[in-house]
This record gives C-alpha cells, structure tokens and sequence, in this order.
C-alpha cells in the first residue's frame, strides 16, 4: 500500500505542447499530445505505476502543478516548455519540494537558439533528459520509477 | 465567403494596458486603452474586416489567445506589454502559428530603460511597428490587412 | 474618514510563498505564512491600519492584486518571489501606479544564487527591505504607514 | 500654403538599397528599388504630400541629407541599411532634427544576424517599422503624414 | 547587566554623508545628518538602547569602525555611502565579526546610476533597507534592537 | 545479420572516469566504473545489442574511438568528462559521425561549477542524459537501441 | 621660416558640427560654429600661428583631412563628432601621422550616453580634452602650439 | 573571349592604405602602395588576368566599388583596411554580390589590439589572407584566378 | 573683493603622484611634483588667481580635500591618481559640489592599459584634460579661471 | 646544401582531418585527405622544396610535431582543425619556434559557428588562410616557400 | 655594509590581517597574526635578514608603506588583504617602485568568491604565492631573500 | 619508514616545458629543465625527501601522471603550462586526489596576455606559486614538504 502511494508519477506538460504535432513539427516531429500521453500511460501501466498528466500554458498553474504533485507524494517529470529558459518561480517550485522530479525535452535544446541552450529549471531537479523524441518522457517515467523504487 | 474568414483580425492586448491612458501618460500618452479600441474598430469597419479585441496580464492567457486566434485564421495584431522583454512562452507561441502575426507598440521601446530595447517576440513574427502612438495599432492592421489579402 | 482611507496597505505575496515554512527551512525559516500573516494583522491593529493579503502564484494575478490596490489607494507591501528577479511586467505594474509600494524578503537575496541579487522590480517601488527574516514584512509595514501618514 | 510645406517627406535610402531586388532576394525580395519608388510616389500623389527619394552608398551623404531635409521642414523616412547598426553619427545627425522621422527596414531586422537586431538610430527617431517588405516604406509614409497634420 | 551591553548599536555613516542635506538634496532630501542623527538618538532612547554614532569618509576608518564595534558586542547599522558599490575590504571586515549588522540606505540605489544597483557588502550584512530615507536608518535600528533581543 | 550490426553500441568513457566511485564520491557516488560496466553489459545482454566499452584520459584517444565506433557502425554513448565543457574537436568528432549518438553525465551537471553548465559537446550529439546516476549511462543505452531499431 | 612651418594648425570638425549652437542647445550651448571658429582665429592671430578651419560630416573626408594637415606638418586639433566612437579608420588615420594632435569635444561625454563614454580615437592622439564647452578647442590650440614649439 | 571575360580582378584598398610604406612601417613595411600595386600588376600580367586597382578612404566609394567591380564580372580582392572591424555596411555590399571574394590584410591582425582581431567583413567572402606582407594581396590574386577558372 | 574670492583654485594631487618624476618616467616623464607645483604656482599668478595645492595618497584624505575646497568656493583641479578607476566615493565627493571642477592627467589614460581607459570620475567634474603632460594641468588652470570670470 | 635544408615544409593536420571529404561534405568538400596530400606533394616538387606530411587527433601529438619540425628547421603549415579555436598549449608551441610558421583552414571559419570565429593560435603564427578549401593549403606552401627564400 | 642594507625586508599586511587566526578561521586558521609575525621574524634571523612588519587597514597608508620600504631598499612582501582585488592605487604604487616585491595569500584565493579570483596587484608584483597558510608568507621571504642576493 | 613513504614528490611538468630556457627566454630565462630538474633534485636531497620528474605535452599523459602519483601519495608539484588556462579535465583530475598539491608557474602569468590571467587548475590544488623563476618549484618543493610533514 505504501509502496504503490511511492509509485505514482505527475506528468506536467508547460507552454505550448499543446500544440506538439503540429507546430514546427521539423523541430518536435508530428507525434501528437494525445498520442505522446498514450505512449507514457502504456510504460506506466507496464512499469506498474499510476500516472496524472496535464498541460498548462500559464506559469502560476505549472507552479500549482508542481506544489500539487509534490504534496501527494508523486514523482514529478515535467516539460515545461519555454519556461526553462527563464521562469525562475517555477525553479523555486521545484526546489521548494523534495519527491524525484525530471526535466524533460523532445527537441535537443543545445542545438537550438542561443537562449534556449540553458534551462534555469535544471539545477533544481534531479537530472534532465532532452533530444530524444517522445523517448525523452519515457525514459524519464523510467528514471521516477526507478528513483521511487529506492534507486 | 471565404475572402471574409480571411480579412479577420485578432488584437491582443498585454499586461498593464488595460491602465493606458492612466499609466505615466508622459510616456504611453493620455488616450484610454477604450479609445484605442474605438478607433481600431472603426479602421476595421472602413477596411472591411473583422476584429475582436482582448487584454490580459497574465502569460497563460496570452498564449491561450494566440492559440484560439491562429485555429480560427485571424491575423495577430499584438501589443505584448513588458513580456515583449522575456517571455520565451509567447515567443513560442507566435513561432508556432502561421497567420500574419504584428508586434505593436505605443511607445518607442528603443529609447527607453534598457532591458526594453530588446523584444524576444520580435523574431517570432513578421513584423515590428513601435513608437508611433495609437498609430502604431492602426498601421499594424494595415499591415496585416495587406498580408492577408495576398500582401 | 480620508484618514481611514489611506491607512490601509495590500500585502502581496508571490510565487511560491504558499510554500514559507516548509520550503527550504534553512533559508527562509520554519514560521509558516499563516503565522507571518498573523504577525503582520497584529502590528496593523496596533498602528490603526486597515490590511488585506493575499498570495498568488501566477504573474497576471499578482499584476491584477497591484492593479487593485492601488485602485483603493492601499499602500502595497509585496513580496514578488522568484518574480523580482525577471518580471517587467510586474515591475510595469508597480510603476503605474502611485501609491507607497516597499518591496520585502524574507532572505538575504544578494548572499544566494547569482540571478536573485538583482531585483528588477525594486526601480519601481519607493524602498526595499531583504534579509531580516518575517521582520522584514513588519518593518515594511511600518514604513508604508509612515508613508501614508505623510512621512 | 503653410499647409503644403508641412505635408513634404524626403525619403532617405541607405547602403546598398541601389541593390533592392537584386540583392539576396530570399530575405529583401524581388521588387527594386525603381518599383519600391514608384508606390512610394503613388501612395504620397493619393495622400496629397510632396515627397522627394535619394539614396546613397555614403554616410556622410546620408548626414548631409537628413540635415537638408530637416531644413526644408520635411519629415523624414529613412531606411539607413546596415548604418542603421552602428553609425552614431547619422544618429546624432537624427537627433539634431526636430521634424517627424521614421526608420523603415523592408526585412525583420530583429529575426537575422546578431549584429542587425540592434538599431542605433532607432533611439533617435520617432518611431521605427520593420519586417513588412515595401509595406514598410509605405505605412511609415502614412504614420509621417499623421504627424505633419498634427497627429 | 548582561542585556545593557546587547542592547548596544553602533551605527557608522560612511562617505560624504557629513553633506547630507546639502549634497543633491533632490536625491538624498533636506533632512541634514545631525537631524538623522537626532532622531536615531531619540528612537534609541524610546527602545532602551544605547547608540554610538560615528562618520568617516576613510575607508580604513571605516574598517576600523566595524572591528571596534563588534569588539564591544554593539550591533552595526552602517550606511557606507558609495564605498558599498566597490569596497571588498569593508565587506570582509563585516563578514569577520558576528554582531548583528544592517546595512542601510537613504535613497532607493536600485533606482539610480548603474554601479549603485549592486552593493558589495549586501552579501556580508544580515539585511539590508534602502530608499526609505531617513526612515531607512530607523527601520535598520528597530532590526538590529530585534536581534540583539533574541530575534 | 544486418539487424546484428545495427544493434551494436560502443561506450566511451572519458577523462578521470576511471577513478569513478573513488573521486569525490559525494558527487559521483560510490559505484566503480567496473561496477558500471557490469551494469551496462547486463543491460545489452538483455536487450540483445553488442557492446564495446573503453575509457581514455586523452582527447586524442576519445576522437580515435569516435571515428572507430561510427566506422563501425556502433550507435555511441559517450560520458565525455571534463571535455565536454571545452572540446571543440571531440565535438567535431561527433559532428562528423551520423550514427546514434547519446551524451550521459552521472552527476547533475547544471546544478554544480559554472563551467559545468555548458557541454559543448551537446549540440553535436542526438541527445543527452544527467544528474540520473549510473542510470544515466542505462537510459542512454535504452535510447541508443530505440534509435537503432528504427526509432 | 621654418619656425612659421611649424606654428600651423589644422582644426577639423567632424559630423554634425556645422549644426553646432542649432542642434541641442541644451547640451552643446547656442554659440554657433562660425563663432567657435571666429574665437579660434583670434586666438592663433594673438599665439602667432597660422590655421586652417575645416568641417566634414564624411568619415573619407576627415581621414583625407587628417592626411593632408600631416603632410603639410600642421599640428591637428579634432573634433570628430560621433565619429570618435566607432571609427577604426580614422584613428588609424591619426596614428598614422606624427605632428602634435589633440582630441576636443564640447560636451562632457563621459557624462552622457553609454555610447558616447569611450573615444576609439583618444589612443591614436596625443591628448584630449572635453566638456569645456568653446573652451575645449582654444585650450586644445594652445596645447599644439606648447607641442610645435617644443613642449 | 568569354575566359577574357571571367579573368579580370578588382583589387580595392581601403582606408589609410595610400599611406602604406609611410604608416607605421615597424607593422606595415616599407614597400610603398605604389610598389604593391607594380607587384599585383605583374602577377596578374604573368597568370593572363587583367586588373583594376583602386583605394578609398571612404566606406561609401568602397561600397560604390564592390557594386561596380560585381556588376562587370570581376573577382574581388580587398583590403579594406580598419573598415574590417566594424563596417556592416561594407559587408552588406560583399554579401550581395556572387563573384568570388576574398579578403586580403598586410599584417597579422589577429596579433594587434583587441579591435583588429574580429573582422566583420569576413563572413561576408569566400576566404581571408592575413599577415604575410605583400604576399597577402599576391596569394589573394593567385586565389582569385582559380575561382574564376572553375577552382 | 567678491571677484578675489572666486578667483581661487584647489589643485588637489592623488594616489602617487609625490613619486612624479621619479616614477616611470617613460610614461610621467621627469619633471617633479615640486616642478609642477612651481609651474602651477607661476601661472596662478599669472592669472591673477590663489592657488592652494595639496597632495594625498589616501581616498578619504582626497574627499575631505573636495568638501574643504567647495566649502571656500574653490574651483577644483584634480588628478585623482588611479583612483579615477574605481573610487565612486571620490566621484560621489565631486558630485555633492557645484564650484567649478577639472579632472587632469599627465598621461593619455586612454592609451594605456584597459582598466585606465575609464574614468568614474568623470561625468562627476565640469570637464577633463588628458595626455598633455604637465600642460593638462596648467590647461586646466586656464579652463577654471574661465568657468570662475563666468565663462 | 643549406638551401636544400632551408627549403622544406612540414604540413601538420590536426584533429578529424583524416575524415576530410567524408566528414561533413557540404562544408569542407569531397576532396579526401589523401588527395589534398597528392596536390601539396606536386606543388613542394614543383617548387622545389622537401615536404613531410602527418596528421594527429590529440593535441599532445600535434605539440612533438612542431617542436620536431622547428628542430630540424622546417617551415609549418598547420591547419589545426577545432584546437584553433581553444589549444593554448598549441598556440605556445608554435610560439616557441621562429621557422616560417601559417595557419591554413579549409573552411571560411568567420562564417561558421560563433567558437569558430576566434582562433588562438593566430597570433602565434606568421600569417593565416582561410576559407579557400584546398587552396588554403597550396598558397600556404608557396607563404612558406617566399619566406624561407629570405621572403 | 652594503649587503646588510640589502637584506632587508618590509612585510605589509592589509585590511583586515589584525583579525587573522580570530576572523573566519575556517578559511583563514587559527594563527593569529601575532603569532605569524612570530614565524617571520624567526625565519628573517635564520636567514641574516632584517624584517619590519606593519598592518593597515587604510589604502592610503598601505600605499605610503610601500613608498617608505621602497625608498630604504627594502623588498616587500605584501598581503594587500580584499584591496588585492581592487586598489589600483595600491598597485600602481607597488608598480612604481623596482625593489623586489611578493604577493602573499594565506588562503587559496582562487577557489573562493569569484570577486576573489583576480588581484589587480599581481601584475605588478614580481610573484605571487598564495594558499599555503602562514607558509605563504614564509616562502615569500624566502624569495624575497633570494632576489636581494641576487637571485 | 611511514615517513620515508610520506617524504615523496612527483614533479609533473606540462606542455612546452621541454623547451624551457630555449623557448622566449626574455619570458621564461636561460636555464633549461635539464638544470630546473638538476636543482629539484637537489633541494629533494637536501630535505630528504624522494623526487621522480616527468615532462608531458599532452593533456591524457599529464591526468595519467596525477592519477599515478596519488595513487603512490606522493605529493603533487605540477607547471602545467598552458593548460593550466583551459584544462578543465587536468582540473578535475587534481580535484580527484587528496595528496598535497601545489601548482607553479616560472613566469608571472598574471603579468602577460589576458587569457594567462586565469588558471582553471588554482581552485583544484592547495596552493600557488608563479613569477619566481626557477624558485617557484623550490618553493613549491618546500611547500609540499611542510604539508607532507604534518603542516
């Protein structure tokens, strides 16, 4: 009971995945949100843990996210979008909580514009996974698991 | 029919212009933001076009109206506010859409304090018109009226 | 009764603050925001002035609190959070408006991380008080009541 | 009379715009200089101003031109090309003229090389437009039209 | 006995603040030091504290100052003038003594030249007040007769 | 047959690695390299892919072993060290190979020395993993078969 | 003979000095360049030295201007305008050459724009002198006249 | 005929380099511009090309030159002296041409001051020479031919 | 009786200019501060004007000797020494007082190592003089007599 | 005899030359390393002078292989690959050794990534070319030659 | 004779040094700088040489030491203390006099605060030796010793 | 005996060291490492303590060394010549050991080209030495042996 209270991951989409699949889809490929949240169900049903998954475009609802995640215990793998690059408040967030928390890219951010080569987000979580696709999410769902289950 | 869906336009204004008019008017000028409307709807009415007009200071609402006004083929007429300075999100979020999309603003950033002299929603979209007052709307819908009728 | 009107001060917190007392105890402490509330209600009785608080994490409604307050010529207490340290259009909103605004920290932010010891919004407000813990909060009170007082 | 003064704008080309059209036509386009002339011309006929075009690969001739306009009364356009990025005497010869003055960019400056998203002349004049192809040209004939009739 | 000698703040006025008053009065206010001193002197006297109160244009005085003052157990309110913005050496004279210490400044330096927005000694001080005027010096002793109490 | 040689990856270990579990274990942990090794062959054997594992302390030897892996055909995940933050050639090794190829860091590189932030190596690479442990290096392997297999 | 060679100066005026007491009175002063150029002949006449008065607002005609005094041996006294900082050529220009040569701005220009703080031009001179006002070119002749007769 | 045609070079100097042989010779030797020129011409005659050779101290007649040597066919050899380091305009004109072009300095610049070291025309041709004395102008020609005749 | 007041000047030396002469007179040249006083001296009464002169190594040493001399209505000419580099309470010093002030160097600062090519002196005091040996003293006499017969 | 010795060269290919033609073709070209040697070997014959060749990836390497080419006399043509841009080491060996030393690139490196724009090793060397594909190699040989006939 | 007025040396210690062995002891020790006079003196006997020893905390004094050792032929070994980062004053003092002269760190400066890292001293010591406890000091006077015997 | 094992130092001299006394000798002095190794061993007698030197150009052969000597507690004396500017993974593999470290430099590095200014290696090793010629490693000999003996 208290082992399956550890298995359960919040999965936080920021800015503008909504749109995945259809904007610039030569930089983020054409899977879309709904088909990249289906992929992520299917690994934790596999990995035996239960998963929430939303989207927010606003900074404060991600905060609340993060907040919400962190107070029911949950591993949080979060995306959060342009706001790496500067929303310190959402790095206070992440920091302010202690659960296994992991950013996430689809595109390699280091090959990209100037301004999105640093994520202000990353010295407040855990480790960061970015370049690999859709790959990037599961992997991440597996490093939560993973950190949920003792490392 | 298919000429009217085109000729419409989304005017998006951004944090604290719902104070314009108010706000350090030696800067932004006396006319309320109320009366900037009203002139941008009559230049809309005398160029046959559609125009809706919103104002928001929050981020998350700023993409949302984005989102909702590139689904509907709306040109974007936006004048930011301050997230002109760093907001990477709504940067994305122009980047992301298609339609003719205009940055305006009231005062002349580049010759103010110098974190304004930069806009990061400058190379998102397809043009910048600033220092010229009301002005600088009107002429903003010219230019999109142009880009949307086939330039 | 004009007297009445203007003893009266908005306390802002921002991002995060949610989290006082919980988050990082090292640095900000163990007195949770109820308590700080507390506190701050107990010096405004004994200096006569009326107060509200309230506490935001999202840019917009700290910009919308601002906004308000000064609409019913309150003087404004906030702290910003994470949020002094790259909000313009906060600090836009504090510029507009004119009524006593002092900005406080809990914390020594210019003896932590590089990005938190600059404030952008401290140019917009009349004083700033950092590093003394909930005191802080207090002895911003009491120069918002000086202030309103006519210095 | 006094009237007919006021409504003269002296159009001022830059470096290399002799080479509109020609020139990197993936970023300027293929309309030339001649065709850009010839609507600015139309546009000035329809709004009953008088307008005069010059341009010159020189700076000095460029400072001697916005001087000449200037002493005419003309309100000026200018599209200063890469001068526009670094020549504070042309600024300088700017800010010295009181008449109106708009600097016009046929690209958007502020989505190419580092170097071009900054403009030195941009604090000197009234207002800038950039990124609208020839439409550039002619909303800033439009904006100088409303400030010589008293904006 | 033991609480007479807490009960003890120094407070050290640094360069050019024998002109206050008279130096750009637009900035710093008509208020001269011996009347800021006055008030001090009275405040103390309200809150059962004794005060020393001392002003140097030296920066070696200065140093000297602070190692006197913490030798004796006195809590520092020290407004250092423009020695803030580029005397480490004061700065590590701060960090080497464990009194209480407040560092205080009349004017809101984040408001002003570029080199005032930073202060070298922030980092070695318990908080900081600034922009308050001469209420900046008595908030810092309310502060300073807080820690020496117990916090 | 041809399936055989896709799914062969060479790791590559760079500068200092071979003191991994005895260097600083505070940041890197206590596991050995051989440790690690053990566990990234136990991983390939399950998902059927070859592996090569070599460490250098040289850029020279890093680049041979580049060139070799990709000559080969072998998808590469390569902890380049210290070189990541400065190693222009190991980059341009990577850039001139078109194999899969994955950047792993065991410590959370983001969250330590300033030039630690940056890799180099990043924009040259597929895609990179850290802060996770010597999960890093597994999740890499993970990632490096799914690009091998076709994504 | 040779003596009256050597008592010869070269005033040159840079960009935008023939609007000198028109443009911006309030920071250049309302004496006009014929004025200026009046009290330096006087001047010459009363030190016995012949000069030659020019004034360019093309940088190849002050580099040319420069060229020639030098190759007639007259000591150069300059005002560059805006020139003096950002034009590489023609500080070349002056290091070029070996008479007697001194800066001269009217202006303080270390008290104004960021741009205007550092001369490019002030390594390749012998002196410079600023912010005097009409001033600063007289005592500029008198200095080339102590360098012609021998210091 | 159509080879004549194709073989035929511009070679432009630019600012201060009819002082070549007199300037500095310690840094730019004593072989006059006039003996450059008999070298150029002698080379030229021996590899069957014609040559124009021209030097400006003006940006504007070395734009003016760019254009005119392009519009006949003519491969580019320049030396445009200090404009290197910072004339975007000159390099505007370079990039709008397509004939070959290369970019040719009498000494090391990247071993003198701070500003020699970056030229900003550099990006702008297909190659740079630098440091070998005459020889650079000689290489640069030979250099010339081969991209003329197919490489 | 008034006009002898005014005709009075604080010639104030800094940080090691007792060693003029002695030290590195390759770049101070050889003539003493003894000779200099005498040069200063001579010309004074020349002039019609008192002279004090004084010379300090110490920085609280050098404001003491600004407030004193602006206190008795002295012009002030100052060489600051290196503390023109670095010493904003100097500046702030400057600043406080409106008599007329003069920043001299022997040496051309601005031809000398980088930390010397900024003065933050500067935009404090009326005008400078650089580079002209003990003449830029002398000058600077000149220049305050001037600004004290009212210009 | 000691001409013979005074005529050879030692050309030194840095680090992933050897996949020069297969690397990133659209860069550097299809020219293979191998055919790049054949066209240096038949120009040394043509000229006369001995060439010997090698090519190392570490940096180590590169550093014996100019202090063994300067030992024996040679003459260095060395295209340093991406250690031009950081090897410190490398720009001190070649700085050690007075025989003709020129930096030859392939690829137009100021027209590429902003690391590439800077070379270090420049100012160590005699001269450098760069952009003129294989070429850079060929005029190299013939600097080399010019200088080590006595230029 | 003249030896023993060689082997002289004057140790000055700057801010703050009268703190040693009490001031932060986790970075600086427990010596005090009684004892560390201790140390020196034994050493100075030990090695023949006569030793003066002063502290200051003003710059201006620690400038008139170096002038006074200077000028009986004194090496000096100095620890400047925090002025070691700033005083140019301080180092143009050490700079203008040719006695030998060392730069002592008790603590290894460059792994502290990054405003620690430089000491604008250092270029004009002889050397520097920092991070070796109170042998900094020791081996200091060994080298010092070592240059008055003449190396 | 434990002792005998304590008493040990490696020497580890880096790139270009070989041609010390050959090399810039104006920079680095006339005695070769042949005599630098020649006076270490002596002084090593002389304390009693073992020595093995070794000289490396390359960065792997240089982390192998440290790697060996520590692993042999032997304390480290190390010149890594320039790498000591860039060496990030020569920083990390001095950061991995825990026997005493101390690194020299002959010439004053902080006296020379900007990037000497700067060693990466300083904050991994106790202590520094430089600009003491060959005494540099004697002193850092002594310095190695106090801390092998206890301090």
């Amino acid at each position: 009971m208290k082992k399956k209270r550890r298995l359960a991951i919040a999965v936080i989409h920021g800015a503008n995945l909504n749109l995945l699949g259809v904007r610039e889809p030569e930089i983020y490929g054409t899977t879309t949100l709904r088909e990249v949240d289906g992929a992520i169900r299917a690994l934790c049903n596999e990995l035996g843990c239960k998963v929430t998954i939303e989207q927010h475009n606003g900074e404060g609802e991600l905060i609340d996210a993060v907040h919400a995640a962190a107070a029911q215990g949950r591993a949080i793998v979060i995306n959060p979008g342009a706001y790496a690059h500067y929303s310190y408040a959402l790095r206070d967030a992440l920091a302010s909580v202690s659960v296994p928390k992991i950013e996430a890219h689809v595109s390699n951010i280091h090959a990209r514009d100037a301004f999105r080569r640093r994520s202000v987000i990353a010295p407040a979580v855990d480790g960061t996974i970015a370049g690999l696709g859709v790959n990037s999410y599961l992997l991440a769902i597996r490093a939560a698991v993973s950190m949920l289950e003792g490392k």
